[in-house]
């Protein structure tokens, strides 16, 4: 029933392709929220969806709706979604995987003239990557009810507030609250994602389900000791910032391999203004730390700080911590991971659980409705926020069936 | 028959605080070559030089040298000299103690009309930090005929060239060689200086005589692993070039606690676009290895290197290392040691010899005359290159009567 084999893999590339061409850049990809290229892909995407037999539509804060109706106007409905915006110089997959499998999943529905007992809402999200106005989230979170209107006051680099470039592209800010889908008329919500990590590549797995979407806790780390001069100050009478930076980077590195999901990365290291002659009187730094569940990762963090306040304590340093953001893990439904499941097994591949490290638009329907998400194999080492981001067309062709068989098997899972 | 306690060293606290009124910036201190300021002060020493009983002029590379004649006029000569340029914000003692302290001993002696059997030369050396021209040691050089005619090529940070803001200020850079003194017409070359660290402070002790004077090797470090991010690869498939510059930081500050002359720093180190979700993919960082003798130093920069290639081994990162300045330690004279140490036990100070971790204006006069050096107590935790940068009125006071001793006594040491 489902479509020949590699047909609907090809169909994703070649529409990744054709959204690529437009750019806020001359060269490479660079799409972000209400620039001229943005608006383009969502005009573009409401014409496929209605190619596609969905009726269509841009709402108010620039997310693309297509609705595959049911005959029951009254059914419930399932959200299939991803965003269309990028980073800069980003590849043509992050985001845009999920919309177009779905998409290419309802167009061949539509094609069979297979109508569902549900209707299926393939949305584009505007915005997820906060690269403009420094927020992410700003099409999922309208949908999810979650829409946090101070945002508005925001500003772009170039000194553009968010509510004016909204206006000036037509969208009416002070509606966006409608926007916001009532829990009751829901279904649930599932998202196709590259993975944008190496974990399915290393394995020689194309598809993994996600178990949940971690959050991450962040540091920002301040180290004062003393400057010196290189060649005066005996060894043991030092008080190095940058050793002591040292130490946290490798204690966090240690502590993070203790569990199988857990990661920690300190990935902003430097003396300000540093030089080749002058021992470090300070050091900056940043820590992320992130596991598959709460518990997990909490307990790393607090490790870590511990060992930040011994480092201070051996070292006669001050190190100042602050942490900076904080979420907890959203978990994905067990009942849409195990339709999934049945999904891949029918399809003839392994199945591969692991919790999701980045966030996606996926997490603003936790507490409105059931969610999942699929990871497709990411190519190239596990490339993702580059240019060198590559998916491979068996992958997304496999991606796409496993959606469809989800979506024809979905009710069951309710 | 040396003054009485305390004149000579309040007189030169007050003259250094006379010429720490002229700067190149409104606030703070910095005298870099042949600004206003600069020339200002040089105006000032030949003044004060003439007025403690010297014939005193300004040469052609900007250093007042000042001639305290003895009867014979073909006797020889003894140096006293430092430096009068600063570092940017700069503390006032640095190289100026030097000038200041063989001034007012020569002060003393003139105005005791006490006569010696060689001439003694105070010069107040133009250049040495390299500030302005990042190529230090421009007046030394050129007394000790080793000023390289390549440099007046140089620019400084607004494009002036280094030979034509000689010109403009008066001075012809074509005589420089003739500035080179005769080794056949020296009996040496004796320099005070702040020890611009912590070591005589940390054992209370006024005064240290000289060893040698170290030179650095300095490497630059570049490492590249592999970006990511922070959430979604693995620990195990991290390529994290700041772990890896991480362990670079502690193997440099272990090595170099295995000598108590060897210090090691790394002076700057950073993540070039280091974001905080962001696996590092790049870290650059510098090395910077002194010790009192070549044989210590090298053998740690050796184990560094090799262990530089144990961690990129190791972690399956590319570390490229590049040598960029190394130069060989210079001996001060057993002998004029051996007399500064008797001055210091005359004195009723204990003896303490350390080597110099920074680059003098006596290195230049290496294979030329026979050196010395004598350092002197350097306040407020050993903070130089600084406006923390203090010395006490005692100090300086001890450092101008065992000039005097050494300077009455040192025929005796030829």
């Amino acid at each position: 029933m489902i479509a020949p084999e590699g047909t609907l893999g090809q169909r994703i590339l070649d529409l990744a392709a054709r959204l690529a061409e437009w750019s806020d850049t001359p060269d490479g990809l660079t799409c972000t929220y209400l620039t001229p290229a943005h608006r383009a892909v969502a005009a573009e995407l409401k014409k496929w969806m209605h190619d596609a037999g969905m009726s269509a539509e841009i709402d108010v804060v620039g997310n693309v709706v297509g609705r595959y109706r049911a005959d029951n106007p009254s059914a419930r409905t399932l959200i299939l979604g991803s965003h269309y915006d990028t980073v800069r110089n980003a590849g043509r997959y992050d985001g845009r995987l999920g919309i177009l499998t779905a998409l290419v999943a309802v167009e061949h529905l539509h094609r069979l003239g297979r109508k569902l007992p549900f209707h299926v809402d393939v949305i584009a999200f505007s915005e997820e990557e906060g690269v403009r106005f420094s927020t992410p989230y700003i099409g999922s979170s309208a949908t999810a009810g979650k829409f946090d209107a101070s945002i508005l006051d925001r500003c772009d680099a170039d000194g553009n507030r968010l509510i004016d470039v909204m206006r000036a592209a037509g969208l009416d800010p002070k509606v966006i609250p409608t926007l916001a889908r009532a829990p009751q008329d829901l279904i649930g919500y599932l998202e196709v994602h590259i993975e944008q990590g190496p974990v399915l590549l290393h394995e020689n797995r194309p598809v993994g389900i996600v178990t949940s979407i971690a959050s991450s806790v962040r540091q920002r780390v301040s180290i004062t000791g003393s400057a010196g001069h290189a060649g005066t100050v005996p060894m043991a009478l030092r008080r190095d910032a940058a050793a002591a930076a040292a130490e946290v980077v490798l204690y966090v590195e240690r502590r993070c391999e203790a569990a199988p999901t857990l990661v920690g990365t300190v990935g902003e290291l430097y003396v300000p203004g540093g030089a080749i002659n002058v021992i470090p009187g300070h050091c900056e730094l940043t820590i992320d730390i992130r596991a598959g569940d709460d518990q997990t990762r909490d307990a790393a963090v607090s490790d870590v700080l511990a060992e930040i306040r011994r480092i201070a304590e051996r070292r006669g340093v001050a190190i100042e911590t602050k942490e900076i953001a904080r979420g907890n893990n959203v978990p994905c439904s067990p009942r849409i991971q195990r339709r999934l499941a049945e999904a891949i097994t029918r399809a003839g591949a392994a199945v591969r659980s692991l919790p999701s490290g980045a966030g996606h638009d996926a997490m603003q329907f936790h507490g409105v409705t059931d969610l999942g998400m699929l990871f497709v194999r990411c190519g190239n080492g596990g490339i993702s926020h580059s240019p060198l981001e590559t998916i491979a067309a068996d992958d997304a062709d496999l991606a796409a069936r496993i959606l469809l068989d989800t979506i024809l098997n979905f009710e069951q899972a309710a």
